[in-house]
């Protein structure tokens, strides 16, 4: 199915990617000493299941996939960086192979679809390896089963090369932007059909079917993480995914699912109330979920801290929290944000770098960190234009992240007032995340999905009375 | 969601099927020089795509499922074949995982739903192998990333042990065949789905959603393998797995897709007309098809050559061939079959073994056999009571395939009415695929949905006169 509008006829910008990694190790990261270098990336593969003859599912290698724009099991991409040439290998036809898989792509079809100075097959690559080598080191991230017999030609793991290309994967190109949007706004479309079509929706393995079907029939035929479909205390595990418990019983759902597009990633969540009518507590936390995400995006710009963001979350959690009596009044903001007692409430990062990976690399995190506010946050980094991240906080009611917290004789305890925590338990968890764009003067949000708690009432009161959950083809 | 009614509060067989591998390697295979012997084996585990920190879809490993019935990732299971004894060993409990991904199953959960003799942690698992080494072999199929540990104790790759195992997984137990009855009618539904909503099908890759969608609804979270969704001429390709053209210029669909439960396949195909009106042509090859299963499926019990069946089916294909004017009347059936013309137009096998492997192991396949209609066929056994394969006779019109076929110099186009092919070519394919257990007398067909192209025509055309394609939630 066709892609973003916008990117009819234009080719994915392969050859300007390989130019700026080139750009980042040899000027901010290596100095000139390599400047006759190249880099030599291996495509993935078809691989079978162990004792099978059924192909895994083919999962393209990001970094080849940002210097070459292909997909074809089995290619490889060379960039010469003193030539400015990038060659890219394809697999030979294999003729016992057609009548099951059908005609690969021609070379000349190639040349037109990618955005390389060459093209050959695969059987010309060790040739021009070794003519490669012949004028300097060939940088790869690895070598592995695909390039094994090339090994003594290539120079794997390089730091400075794995740098270059994490802070040229960092800041979107407009074609990448065009794609990420084009991912949301299959995401977009699929959670709203998740929030209306509740009355056929009694399982979560029913909202996980929806989501799903909704991002294939958009022509998303991945997604981008193992979507997470829970309903009641299961929200309270952050990456539940066994998406098989009956519904009806719960009042609360959490759907964290994200749509691919051409290898980028989308990843949003959203919570609603399975009758279409949030109950008092799923709603106080709700609006604290949805304040920690309105104050900390409305600081977003370039030049910000994220730290400052993530930990600007917490003091707002416990804002909340005292406001609900769930924290003790007699403890001030401060007191309580440096006890710590809100980190098993809202255990993970505000969020993280989102690009090709759904945890996108070049967010620098570092678990060595003594902060424990911060040691698990993904981004440590200063925001520029060009990031995209999400910002998706949360808060949670976990037996199992609670248990020290709640612990009568822990240090905890003093902080709260459990007969309130009490009330909350069958919430289960809320997270609310959307996917930005950080541009010169502020943000630019890609999710459009509604997170106005009356507006999603009314979604799934609409669908509701319309029956068979007002299922609808949206596109 | 729940499975099979019938085997609500039992245990799949994994001790049975223990001893039946044994009696397999002991009385059959190897004599009782190996009594003292262990066999080991090791389930898969999470692993993470390259560069990134999703996990990869684990697909459990068939033999040690079958050995255990375990799908937690990480397992292994040692059975002792002279005390009868299995063990198996469970991962450790990884506390800082417990928030990601929940609370895994606790030994006393993991004793009263599977069917070993103990359960222990996998810490205790060096000091068992080496216990049972010091009595006798101990006999694995290969030492890999998971058991490497141990490789000194183990005896990898034993064929007497290979087949063993294959010739136990040949005839399927009651448990096994009460979970593909129910891939089988998850399967038929799915089907019954995509035949149904025409009208939202713009796309192959809407119908891959429709099946998706249905299958997942119904607790089928995988698919027994990459379904093959196609239209018009993309049907000549045996597994086109693109799923991504127009069907709206199209007058024939293909779909070849099967659920999966609980690590058991199903595998049908069914053929229908894009508006729900056959076309001389479609009907035509149809029919030829239809006539091609239904012979061969009445010959079907114990004792029966699969051979002989697949050979037949293409003779059936030659009659209508010469009846419709494909293969000139001048010509005897005999003729037509020893020239080999029939071979491009039916080029694959009349069927498989069918159980957890969608091409199931046992079948004995001989790729050198000099026999062109036979070197191909994965069956090439004399059926039994207990097997389960399908019958999926097909015939394509494949401009690839039939290259040589058609060559105005070459030595099969005097065989050949070239103008009445030329008819055939919009069709692309037609293939008709059940699954059947070959029972005492016959054979239980698992597969329900019609086949008739009368009945089929209706489903299409009430989805399309329903509009929105009478899309329904059939379970």
């Amino acid at each position: 199915m066709p892609g973003p509008v916008e990117l009819q006829g234009k080719k994915y910008p392969a050859k300007q990617h390989a130019q700026k990694v080139r750009g980042h190790f040899l000027t901010t990261v290596r100095g000139q000493t390599e400047g006759s270098a190249s880099f030599f990336l291996s495509g993935e593969n078809l691989k079978l299941h162990p004792y099978s003859d059924e192909n895994q599912v083919m999962r393209q290698n990001r970094y080849f996939y940002y210097l070459s724009g292909v997909n074809i099991p089995g290619s490889h991409v060379l960039y010469d960086l003193k030539a400015d040439k990038s060659t890219l290998f394809l697999p030979e036809i294999d003729l016992e192979e057609v009548m099951w898989t059908g005609m690969p792509m021609s070379i000349e079809e190639a040349q037109k679809t990618f955005d390389v100075d060459e093209i050959v097959y695969v059987s010309e690559m060790e040739t021009r390896v070794v003519a490669a080598k012949a004028h300097g080191k060939i940088f790869t991230t690895d070598v592995n089963e695909w390039n094994q017999h090339l090994a003594q030609h290539l120079t794997p793991g390089d730091k400075d090369f794995f740098l270059a290309l994490d802070e040229s994967r960092l800041l979107k190109d407009d074609y990448e932007l065009a794609l990420m949007r084009h991912a949301a706004a299959i995401t977009d479309n699929s959670h709203l059909a998740v929030m209306s079509a509740l009355p056929v929706e009694k399982n979560e393995g029913h909202i996980h079917a929806e989501f799903i079907y909704h991002s294939m029939r958009q022509g998303s035929k991945h997604q981008s993480y193992s979507p997470v479909c829970c309903a009641g205390p299961h929200a309270s595990t952050l990456h539940y995914i066994i998406n098989d418990a009956d519904i009806v019983d719960q009042k609360t759902v959490l759907i964290d699912a994200g749509a691919e597009w051409s290898n980028y990633a989308s990843d949003v969540t959203r919570c609603f109330p399975v009758d279409g009518h949030w109950t008092k507590e799923h709603l106080e936390i709700y609006e604290a979920v949805l304040d920690m995400q309105s104050q900390t995006m409305a600081l977003i710009k370039p030049g910000v801290s994220w730290d400052d963001l993530h930990l600007l979350a917490h003091r707002v959690l416990i804002q909340h929290f005292l406001k609900l009596g769930i924290f003790k009044a007699e403890f001030s903001e401060q007191q309580l944000f440096d006890s710590g007692v809100s980190d098993a409430f809202f255990p993970h990062g505000l969020g993280h770098l989102l690009g090709m990976d759904t945890h996108d690399v070049g967010g620098r995190p570092n678990s060595e960190d003594p902060h424990p506010k911060l040691k698990g946050l993904r981004l440590r980094r200063t925001l520029q234009a060009g990031m995209v991240l999400t910002d998706e906080p949360g808060i949670y009611f976990s037996p199992f992240l609670l248990e020290d917290t709640l612990k009568e004789d822990g240090e905890m305890i003093k902080y709260i007032n459990r007969d309130v925590v009490d009330k909350y338990w069958y919430i289960g968890g809320v997270r609310i995340e959307d996917d930005l764009l950080i541009t010169e003067t502020g943000y630019e949000n890609f999710t459009k999905i509604t997170k106005d708690p009356k507006e999603i009432s009314k979604i799934v009161l609409d669908g509701i009375a319309k029956g068979r959950g007002g299922f609808h083809c949206i596109v």
